[in-house]
């Protein structure tokens, strides 16, 4: 490859390539401990830092009373996709609120996909949106995460 | 009974009488048919119209990988709370997006008790607030929902 | 004053009286300092710890092009009287972020007030509800913030 | 220009150019009859459609007792650009609510940037983000924006 080929410099991907492999031991050690994921089918798609897509089928036990797939159930879905984006750069974080919009009912049996990319990242909060997606491209629902760094009791905390 | 022991005039106290009524068998229909809020073992505890108090024990198979209740979880109890509390005046409402905050962690074991209650209700638009907590008292999570009146195709939108 | 009179024992009285002196001081200093609050023409109509009130009349230079006042000064007044609320307990806070639903339009010429409430309070965190009304009682908007304590820099942070 | 320099055929070219001449006609429009943007000395610098760009500068009337710009002028200033962007496609939309996060604090004095971008768009209801920028780069907020078709009263509706 010539130098004109990669816009990154050799230390530069290398950093890059310790951040993805980074990325996916976080991800996959988090979804490893992560039984309410697992229940649900979730399974993840790709992983970079920053950003994690996962997908979920609609199975006959996630729709209510119309026949539609929960909204609890796309949020989680969505959740968890942020859970993952957001601890993918290694350092905890634990979500501190959430918004949701619902654009589109979904059916049992839909195969839905959940991408989370970073909009804001600082040392000790980020931002995260999450679109929800239908194999037909068609948007089911926007997601904006919030999480803040977790916070480790400090040693006076635990003494008194 | 003295009109000093009523506040509600006969006909008034008929007319809450009816809408009871109707927010116990709305609920009571909706919930025969979510499969989904059934599969969180979710109980209802109290419907009154437009204030609906529901709970569930946090199972382990609802735990993320740091052994404490998944957000999706959370919020899919505070969402059901929200749509039975939503559809108790008898017609028929869809959520439109909703916002969480996540305020305390909770491990796998409590029981968490969702309070849905009006905040503002018009002809095609409903906001409610739904609180989240254990039982010794603390606040788990906030969520407030949006609904909107769910829409039938007129017949010049399914002919032409 | 009989007992019975009284919920309060004298201890609690006397707290309860010292708060009220904390939070009409903390309102009142910093709507002192507040030009954009000022500049609105806010009137702080009632003070207690962490419930706050606050009034403005829709002038003509706050309308948009529907006639109507535009959302961002009907958010400007919940937001003041959040920051109000949030500062009442004479520990500084700053806002993380809100969310606002317009429920109905406001023609210039409207007195609009907003009461702002205590939902939640922790030692970092804080979440206020305000509910935006007119004369009429008709409520032109809801209005929930979230606030964290303002942190000051560690000696460490400074030196470092 | 060759047909394979332009990624658009001659009538799909067409519409774009009529698509942004009526953005900017629309906004233009809006703009002129909006005396609460005036009032901000907001500037549009760029409109096409579904999306708008405009800034204001920090004056000192515009902050609060922490001499930094209040969080509803930012508010406003994302709100204004959200109302431009979804009113670019020359059908008439009114706000239906907003959450917002604030990220850092703006002294005054600053020029502040507002970029609202189209996240999803159908025939009664839209989404636009809109991100809020010191001349540095550094993000202020981030905003979303929910929009519904005005809706005009019916026949029946006047005259009953």
């Amino acid at each position: 490859m010539s130098p004109e080929a990669a816009n990154l410099s050799p230390d530069t991907a290398a950093d890059s390539a310790d951040a993805l492999e980074l990325a996916r031991s976080a991800v996959q050690s988090m979804y490893g401990t992560d039984r309410a994921s697992q229940n649900l089918g979730l399974e993840v798609l790709d992983v970079a830092p920053g950003s994690v897509r996962i997908s979920m089928t609609v199975r006959p036990e996630m729709v209510n009373g119309l026949g539609l797939c929960h909204g609890g159930v796309i949020f989680t879905l969505a959740d968890s996709a942020f859970a993952f984006a957001c601890n993918s750069h290694g350092e905890p974080m634990v979500a501190a609120g959430a918004n949701i919009e619902f654009l589109a009912p979904t059916p049992a049996g839909e195969l839905l996909t959940a991408l989370a990319t970073e909009v804001s990242r600082g040392a000790r909060h980020g931002i995260y949106d999450v679109r929800v997606t239908k194999t037909s491209g068609e948007t089911v629902a926007l997601f904006r995460g919030r999480c803040a760094r977790l916070r480790l009791p400090s040693p006076s905390e635990i003494t008194s």
